[in-house]
């Protein structure tokens, strides 16, 4: 059993950094009577001594020397909360090789690093956890590790990107995609660049990661197939809602037979189903598993007090867990392929916009039907001249769905470039239609 | 670190036991993997040698004499799953002292003993861990525990119980009580004797556990104020309809200065509340703190694979931390208070039938405004030459909300006993009313 005095180091000092010292500093108690060990932030790394801080540090404890925290034999454990590629990777690395265990809450870097971490973590002979690195305070990397041990999960539905989710809400209380990203701005909500956020490989990453640790098979950020929401309109928000569903940012981590598939993408949600109702910048995971049927766990995903709550979280499950064998390994342990990019199958609505001309809606069911597309419901609507088909698929292929529109697109009577989301409902197919 | 090999006795070998065997057998590797170690179930107490089950345990598991489990100083440690109180507790105590660790699924026991079992296992040195005993295979005490240890988690909402759920939920589409009780039954949501779940009994004793967890505090089944769901009529359904509501059977715990407070009761919860979109026999836990805003955690709450899941996943966690004193202590801390049974403040919906007659609306306004229960909105209806006052209140203490209501019933003009149902919802109480 380690000693109760714990002494920690953080990478970072930061808003998370900060909140990190100042709930250990606050909670030392809470904390000792759960694990029987008081943490104590001993050193934090920063680049600029003289910053004016949130939750100052006590004097020592910021330094800009790396080697201080490596070299100090007597630190129990290092947080990474400083973010970015490198150095990042390489602090990391040196400190799993040496034999000390990391928290980090670093998504880009363990969705492209993954495997050399986790093996250097290996070659430590200690633990890497990562629990803030998805959704922040939602504890579900722990819960897919610990707690779902016995079940084989084999898909996962995410709203793992608060910014893009906080945007889509706005655009069903009727803002346009511009306002809605400026106001996400002014909120906070999103960064003065919002690129990863809202090209959705932000929500990749999470996936990546999420995927890895469900399916025991490497899952990187190129694994992952991902669009985000800069080409949703309001008329694709207003066509959801008169069909009772709401557009929102899903990320799909899905095993089926012959491999997995990882994918994010703007999606028609069924009202009724659970992660219809996550609005705002909020997150919500649904595992599907053996012996779970699904659990969902919803909550804030993002912010510095519940990224640093999730951080010592981690830190305290590392000393809980010290020499016991415990989750000292790497989550992967098979290989298992990616399925091709287009074979996973869904139920699609497409929008496609055409001249209003007699034999156009043969020409556009034509194509559907030689791509094996099915059509569950399909209603028209007239617009300045033209019409909008609204079309609900049974289930097809993504690669089909891509083909079939391609295709449409190019007819001489498109007015737009057709769009396809795939439908999540727990409803059949053809319950689903136009109020 | 412990060998590999970790053999393991049960209590009970019903559904729930012979669910823990098959798992621990077929996921033998997967645990390994995630924790260095075997589990094997070596022996199980059945009361019948004889009895056909559904995963039957290899020869010489299977044994009707405790003393082979407790005198065996092999087994590392033991799950009870046979329920009931004795000898149940006698089982649990002597194993916990004898310094065995227990997983139980058990929760009317923790609730009524729990103060004298985790006084066992302090005694003993061994963990009891209990995450089956609340909404099965949702880790909600893991969460509590070990993801949210920085987090003072103030205040639990929870649909804690399937059975009455489904009752709700039936009723929401049209069923009467009675129909949607004895639907239930056929759907296997509800027993033969469904008293315990329809009492709100069940959910009472996970929300005291809840609430011991959550709070520091020793909460037992006495503490907790509890009503159920069998005085529900279809006119309270469709009124909480007209208003976008539903009536759920709701846990809800609170910490306030001056103590705590946990109750049991039926409540209206808005739409748009993340509650309310539970449906059928599944649970929903909603834990509100000061880093993470809200986490809900929602799946199935019952069922024999799901038990069974949790149960293992107690038993990892256990073997994944031993010897560190990671959570080998009692959650109770503190003592807490309880909140004198009136004073918890809320808004609350009054359903009020009289008869319809001048003055009427005056006399039930002056014993509402007597008691200090501010009308948000206010809706008469005609309902058979009388009229029955939908009332919105804004908040109000359940002491003096049952002190109107029982002068309102005893005016001359009350056609029957005045109902008030808790309302929530996370917008302002104004924004809710008739449709």
């Amino acid at each position: 059993m380690a000693p109760v005095d714990v002494p920690v180091a953080l990478l970072g000092y930061g808003t998370v950094g900060a909140a990190v010292n100042r709930f250990l500093h606050e909670n030392a108690d809470n904390i000792e009577r759960a694990t029987g060990h008081r943490l104590r932030v001993v050193r934090a790394l920063v680049r600029d001594l003289k910053k004016q801080r949130d939750f100052p540090a006590a004097p020592g404890v910021l330094t800009t020397d790396f080697a201080e925290i490596a070299d100090d034999p007597e630190i129990s454990l290092v947080a990474e909360v400083m973010g970015g590629l490198e150095p990042t990777n390489d602090y990391i690395m040196r400190l799993l090789r040496g034999g000390r265990p990391v928290v980090t809450a670093n998504k880009q870097l363990l969705a492209q690093q993954g495997a050399e971490l986790f093996a250097a973590a290996q070659e430590g002979g200690v633990q890497l956890r990562f629990e803030a690195s998805v959704c922040a305070a939602i504890p579900v990397i722990k819960v897919l590790r610990e707690a779902l041990v016995v079940t084989n999960v084999h898909r996962i539905l995410g709203i793992v990107n608060g910014t893009t989710n906080y945007i889509l809400t706005q655009m069903e209380l009727g803002a346009e995609y511009e306002e809605a990203l400026a106001d996400a701005k002014r909120q906070g909500y999103a960064e003065m660049d919002p690129t990863e956020d809202v090209s959705g490989a932000d929500a990749a990453a999470k996936m990546a990661i999420l995927a890895t640790v469900a399916f025991g098979s490497r899952v990187t950020l190129d694994d992952v197939n991902f669009e985000g929401v800069e080409r949703i309109t309001s008329a694709h928000v207003s066509a959801a809602k008169q069909m009772d569903m709401v557009v929102r940012l899903v990320g799909r981590a899905t095993l089926v037979e012959g491999g997995y598939d990882v994918r994010v993408s703007p999606a028609l949600v069924d009202r009724a189903h659970p992660l219809a109702s996550v609005e705002g910048a909020f997150n919500a995971v649904m595992l599907q598993g053996d012996a779970i049927r699904e659990i969902t766990l919803e909550g804030p995903g993002a912010g510095g007090i519940e990224t640093a709550s999730a951080v010592i979280a981690d830190m305290v499950s590392i000393i809980g867990t010290k020499g016991t064998g415990f989750l000292h390994n790497d989550a992967c342990w098979r290989k298992i392929d990616r399925l091709p990019a287009g074979e996973l199958r869904s139920p699609f609505y497409l929008q496609i916009s055409v001249d209003d001309r007699p034999g156009v809606l043969a020409r556009v069911a034509e194509r559907l039907a030689a791509h094996g597309i099915s059509v569950a419901r399909l209603v028209q609507s007239q617009i300045d001249g033209g019409a909008t088909l609204h079309v609900i698929s049974h289930e097809a292929t993504y690669g089909a769905v891509e083909t079939a529109l391609a295709e449409i697109s190019a007819l001489p009577e498109s007015r737009e470039i057709a769009a396809a989301f795939p439908v999540i409902s727990q409803r059949g197919i053809s319950e689903l239609g136009w109020a």
